[in-house]
């Protein structure tokens, strides 16, 4: 049997990058040749997880098909968001906790998607359904990711699954939750040495609302002033992206992981509109957001029902 | 919470029906107000299964955004194959075994695909992990549905884990799988008192093949002879449907489900090509198939490569 790609989605998060490594190492248990892979640079908090897990980041590819012919994603399906040429290779299974869209297959494959926070929280049934040990520190690489996804269990998108098995794998990694947990968010949310060009890329979805294309962008911090004393400048170059790209709006948001409120910088045609879907108005490009913390509970759907 | 509907695809068989009534119980149980329903027919042999069992056949509906918000899809996803009006319903659960096509959602949702024979063989999974217990009348709708699937362990979509559920699911139902599959299938293959345009509607499913718009049916037979005996009126019956759908190629397949063959009546513009894809001639609208049976894995995939 050829070698089997696991990938999660482009600009990689935690999720993406550990559940790729995590589901490699089931498939490998079960004897298959499977090889974890990314289509993107590791971000500050997933290389603090996999520095703290004793894990190397996976190799970097371009185009899926130069490299395989059958694939497994991980924390995504929709096309876009997936592998250059993933449309020519075979996919032969989906881990995900997404809605499905822009994806089709022409055999039957194993799909298995479930409403919860994260991948790994279905990734830690698919090991008991196997009866496959978790190692400490594979564990540890999917507590990383349910800490992520979840924000330390307090973004919406948490449900009891997600606690609980976040509260299995902090055992079995032999860590506190809590404290590792809050350490890794904040490896990932000190922005201070960031460039904006890095900001802007380093979580950045692209959406459609009705007429409006926009860009949805979200960046953790525990001091939202590393973002907010650079604001003319983000502004500035928020515009050029709009212009460069033809959006109507760009919705940047910055969420402060320690008080779970989020502040957004919004430009384009169709800021202020944006801004009224949450019943605010846009003052000096900005809007407050107390208690928003999940793009996809608490952003998109406003959006998606304003625009 | 309002009532959530379960159902499988139009021109339901034996899969379909159980499994929408197999799936709503194991919901019920969990809490689910959950009701099976059916999009057509109950064919003979799914009838044989419901009276063994004692069930009644579920209720027959038409425009299911009439009848409910919420909807969970038991073996198919297709839109095409779903029911009238379910783009506007929710989408909560889909549990399958065919390819992912013509299917989207606008949010996250359980989707539980596996590359196996039947729908029942997921279901027996599921009851598993939920440490739900499956009553005989239950596990005997289990087990038709498999033996319906995979013509009682023969097919080649058939695997190791459909045996393995067929064989647990007959010892819980306290019949023997190889006796009660039999008496079952041939329930469903007497067809000497079935119409033509009975047999044409029974199981036939649309598909492109390039540029080829061919319909392909199937029926089970104990004896081909009660089908092929009225060939030239299927023949005509067939041209006419060609004719009226637009269609390239009507493929009908006859299945000998006592020993395993299939003979196929071939009209249409295409009709040559399609012999041809299996290294055949047509003759008298014939085409033989020894040591085929199924559609999915045996037939479409030729047509696929051939036309």
């Amino acid at each position: 049997m050829s070698k089997v790609l696991v990938f999660g989605h482009k600009n990689p998060d935690t999720d993406t990058i550990t559940s790729a490594i995590v589901y490699a190492y089931l498939k490998q248990q079960l004897g298959v040749d499977a090889e974890a892979v990314r289509l993107g640079e590791v971000n500050n908090e997933t290389q603090y997880a996999l520095d703290k897990f004793g894990f190397e980041a996976p190799r970097l590819i371009g185009n899926v098909a130069e490299e395989a012919n059958e694939v497994i994603l991980v924390d995504h399906n929709e096309r876009q968001q997936s592998a250059d040429g993933v449309e020519q290779v075979k996919v032969t299974e989906v881990i995900d906790h997404h809605r499905i869209a822009n994806f089709e297959t022409s055999d039957p494959l194993y799909y298995r998607a479930e409403p919860v926070g994260c991948t790994a929280t279905i990734l830690n049934k698919i090991f008991k359904e196997n009866n496959i040990e978790i190692p400490a520190n594979i564990a540890g690489l999917m507590l990383s990711a349910i800490v992520s996804d979840t924000l330390l269990f307090k973004s919406p998108t948490c449900t009891e699954q997600d606690v609980q098995a976040g509260n299995e794998l902090a055992e079995k990694a032999g860590v506190d939750a809590a404290d590792y947990g809050l350490a890794m968010l904040k490896a990932g949310a000190d922005l201070s040495d960031k460039s904006l060009e890095d900001l802007l890329s380093l979580d950045a979805k692209e959406f459609t609302f009705g007429d409006v294309k926009a860009v949805v962008a979200q960046v953790n911090a525990v001091d939202v002033n590393d973002v907010l004393n650079r604001k003319e400048e983000l502004v500035s170059l928020l515009n050029k992206n709009v212009e460069d790209n033809n959006l109507n709006l760009f919705f940047f948001v910055v969420t402060d992981i320690l008080n779970n409120d989020s502040t957004a910088v919004v430009v384009g045609s169709a800021a202020q509109a944006a801004a009224a879907s949450f019943g605010k108005e846009l003052v000096n490009d900005l809007v407050d957001l107390p208690g928003v913390v999940s793009r996809k509970k608490q952003i998109v759907p406003v959006l998606t029902e304003g625009l």
